[in-house]
């Protein structure tokens, strides 16, 4: 088997958008592993002993060895894997700085604001919240503009670190365009982002281990009305 | 001059302990640069021009191109000084996966719950952030019990990229207990963590760099006086 090839095994529950950064990177390099969907009620004893910190996915189990949290496992998919795909970070010290710099920025800034524009109780917060996440994206917009030089992605040619850190998003942000009525990259003020994503969904490599965007819709229409009902 | 040789310039602020990490990787891997004071309320055209995404320090720009946001700072300066001194990251892909986990740790956990410690409103909040930071503390005393394998550091023998990233705080936390008459790492529940910030603080690099106690403690009492005010 092949993922037993590279004893390789991914703790994970599908619709966990860091999981599938770390589903993105593997795919992306052609890295075969094993998968094993955890139930976040009731977590396995491998999860508790390998992320006893945070007991959380995903965790990357490598020969025997835990890795925990999404971007240091793609920084370690990279370390570990530098023979197999293309290489998620540039090489050029300044480059991979850059890199890391919006991977931070998408994770402390934009997914807080998008965390905060769907999960506020109050409505008040939550138009707060959209206002934050636009001008996030806008700051991506303008990032991509520079960063790709007119190429597609934020790593060139092809997909790399920041590509994968924002594309993890992409499921549930397609979910809430779904939920919503609304373009969440809009294509006038954004088009550069909303070219990178489709770009990016129509990759075989990620359209590959996208979870179902219908099933996202019915798991957060039940999330909405647990946050509504507390 | 030295900081011209290397075309190196740090902008930053004295009592900063995002900017103190930096200064103590350059002065442990022994990398000579000009360092430049922010006024924070009137922040120079260099510093908004080169961090304008935060308009934050500490802002490193190395050959006319800026580096912003201090762990990407001390990982750019792995990769582009890797000849200068040790390396802060180990060569060991799980190695590093675990340094940069718990540097994120320190960021995410421990960090977050010294500021809530420190400058909340309330007395019950200042009490949860306490109990929350000795929390992280105590899961950071195992850490290094198992990272270290009885050695002084996180690095082992030598400093690295964990001890960089909590010892930028360790100026902070010297105030703090001089203010309050604590011991933030207890000898008897902390014994390793206690050892570990005393072999910190001693090192002839580490000593260069740190501020001076007494004037944080004289800044964070006006500070205090600020917070209560509103």
């Amino acid at each position: 088997m092949a993922g037993a090839a590279n004893d390789l095994k991914l703790l994970g529950m599908w619709a966990s958008p860091y999981v599938l950064r770390v589903r993105l990177a593997l795919s992306i390099k052609g890295i075969s592993y094993e998968y094993a969907e955890e139930d976040l009620r009731h977590k396995s004893e491998l999860l508790l002993r390998s992320n006893p910190v945070h007991n959380k996915v995903p965790v990357l189990i490598h020969a025997g060895k835990p890795v925990c949290e999404s971007l240091v496992i793609l920084q370690y998919i990279d370390d570990a894997f530098g023979g197999a795909g293309p290489a998620l970070l540039p090489a050029d010290p300044h480059e991979r700085a850059v890199a890391r710099f919006w991977a931070a920025f998408i994770e402390d800034t934009l997914v807080k604001a998008m965390n905060q524009a769907s999960w506020s109780k109050t409505e008040a917060e939550k138009v707060e919240g959209n206002k934050r996440a636009t001008a996030a994206l806008n700051t991506l917009e303008a990032a991509l503009r520079d960063v790709s030089k007119g190429k597609p992605f934020f790593g060139g040619d092809s997909t790399g670190y920041v590509d994968i850190v924002l594309g993890g998003l992409l499921a549930g942000v397609r979910a809430m365009e779904a939920m919503l009525g609304v373009k969440a990259f809009d294509p006038v003020t954004m088009p550069l982002l909303a070219a990178w994503a489709d770009h990016f969904g129509a990759l075989d490599a990620v359209a590959a281990v996208m979870p179902d965007v219908s099933k996202l819709v019915e798991l957060f229409i039940t999330m909405h009305a647990a946050v509504a009902a507390n």
